[in-house]
């Protein structure tokens, strides 16, 4: 089963919101909810955001089409809602974008859901490409820490962070990978876990502040995350938690290496500072399914994302190429050869 | 209402578990009873477990004398029972043998108690000279982070960052104080909170993995915190999570605070990697009131502590002085005088 993809003249996908406890497939007929489960969450993760994107202005299209409606003003509708369902993933956006060019370029609905579908295809070509472009790099690393989900449930078929995780086990079985859980949605410890758990990769859960002493104790090889954006000067947002990852890879000498597609990289953005961090509500935090957790009264604060700067990344892989000297070599400039990442010597 | 008390011949304590919905006050006429208390976080921060093991030793003793048993066996025995309740914390040892000491000398029941009705009182001195010491040390920092709870309900009346955040308010109001949730166990969100709302102190929760990023970007303008052990050379042991504050401060060059009585340092352990890590059990991670948060099957892991490396601590401040060049002049060594922090200059 794919995380996302098209069948029967709509879109499906797994409910990310039932599970680890249940799977869910949603049959996803309207472009509103469409929208709706895109910002509830039932529907996350960089590059399946990047595929919900296109395959909804196909949904789009195709809808108008089939109910004699307006297929431009339909479509055009559709994209804006899209585009701006969630702040901060750039994958979203460049979904829809593709599709869009080819319904303004062709006007064929035909053309447009060929259009959503090859960007489909194009993210399970391209998670294969990162996960044993990663493993290259990484090869040697036993112990592996990583943060949310950047599985298969955050693309298609394999994910980005996941994905690397796989083929290292494929070359050679890891000892360990640690799961932080990801407060407050806890994507890792019902996603990562559910998809190692059913891998049989060796894991542990463990709450997202103990990753720093783990890895200063050196009990962590690598650490690889995902991305949501990726600024020209290297700059990296993803999930609320990843840079202090960072700061502990950094201090310990460990390679800390992002996996993310190439439409991740917004040329656009200069640095870190111009993506906009998305806040989510409060309640994600000060309570759990329903249930109040903080003291009655208090407020809260919810950043869902945070920018973990260049210079603390060892590494950006993505399909196409490893940027390995991120201060030299930013992702916009041209690519450098990468060797495999060691641990830097510590004193 | 003082979290740890002696009153009525017996040790009164707030169930810390039931907080911040209920407010219930233990009465606990048993060693055994106290022991379990401590285990299951019931009765729990540095300072108040250092009272708990003084009156725990003098509950055993009052205990033995009034019914009649060989009160040096039951002091004794008591003695042993709570020095290892919990393996990280110093504080509990140091209390518990400052009143067996005491009964080795005297025999005496009576200055068993004084003996430790004193370790009572001397903490609740010790706060008010701590909270005093921080803030004239971070004068001018108008935000504040801190993590999991050092405040009141982990001492006896005022606790250590807390002691230190409510003078720095009454100098001049706060603007806003970070709240670590501190998973898994919430003490941030549940009793951090609970006490900045009584004291009407602008705050809001957040979840601990979102600290580094609000620190990186200048939102910050010190971190605070309590200690549950210190090393010889400066490195702090505290609740997990720590030491990831700790890392983002020193990059964001902003002062890192450590609150905490002097009978926290363990001169004893040379450095961090002397002082043993509690592992608590899995599942405080992996569920939450018995629901199942994580993936069915996979397991977690869940160290209760970190160590934070001296180097990346502004201060240390006790009852006694301010140690500000940890790399010089660490606890062990003569105290130097202690200036104002002020942010480094970032660049």
């Amino acid at each position: 089963m794919r995380t996302i993809d098209w069948a029967d003249g709509h879109v499906v996908a797994i409910d990310q919101t039932r599970l680890p406890h249940d799977e869910v497939v949603l049959d996803i007929t309207d472009v509103d909810d469409l929208v709706s489960l895109i910002q509830s969450l039932a529907i996350r993760g960089a590059m399946a955001l990047g595929v919900a994107g296109a395959l909804g202005v196909a949904l789009a299209a195709v809808g108008a089409h089939d109910s004699g409606a307006e297929v431009g003003e339909a479509v055009e509708a559709a994209a804006a809602k899209l585009a701006h369902a969630r702040p901060t993933a750039v994958n979203l956006g460049v979904g829809v974008e593709t599709v869009l060019q080819v319904w303004r370029q062709t006007q064929s609905v035909d053309d447009v859901l060929a259009a959503a579908l090859r960007v489909r295809d194009a993210d399970i070509e391209a998670n294969r490409a990162i996960g044993q472009a990663g493993a290259a790099l990484l090869d040697g690393a036993r112990t592996i820490l990583t943060h949310c989900n950047a599985g298969a449930l955050a693309g298609v078929e394999e994910g980005t962070a996941l994905a690397v995780i796989n083929a290292l086990h494929a070359r050679s079985p890891l000892e360990m990978v640690y799961v932080c859980e990801t407060r407050p949605l806890l994507q890792g410890s019902r996603l990562t876990a559910w998809e190692l758990q059913r891998a049989g990769i060796p894991h542990r859960v463990i709450v997202d502040s103990a990753a720093a002493g783990l890895v200063l104790r050196g009990e962590v090889g690598a650490v690889v995350v995902g991305a949501d954006r990726i600024a020209a000067n290297g700059d990296v947002a993803n999930k609320v938690g990843t840079v202090g990852h960072a700061l502990a890879a950094h201090r310990a000498g460990i390679p800390f290496v992002v996996a993310a597609p190439e439409a991740t990289i917004d040329a656009a953005a200069e640095t870190g500072a111009d993506i906009p961090i998305e806040l989510r509500d409060e309640s994600e935090v000060l309570e759990h399914q329903g249930r109040r957790l903080a003291a009655p009264g208090s407020r809260g604060l919810n950043p869902a994302f945070d920018v973990t700067p260049a210079d603390l990344i060892s590494a950006i892989v993505t399909e196409r190429r490893s940027l390995t000297e991120l201060s030299t070599t930013p992702p916009g400039a041209a690519a450098p050869e990468a060797a495999p990442l060691t641990p830097r010597s510590t004193t």
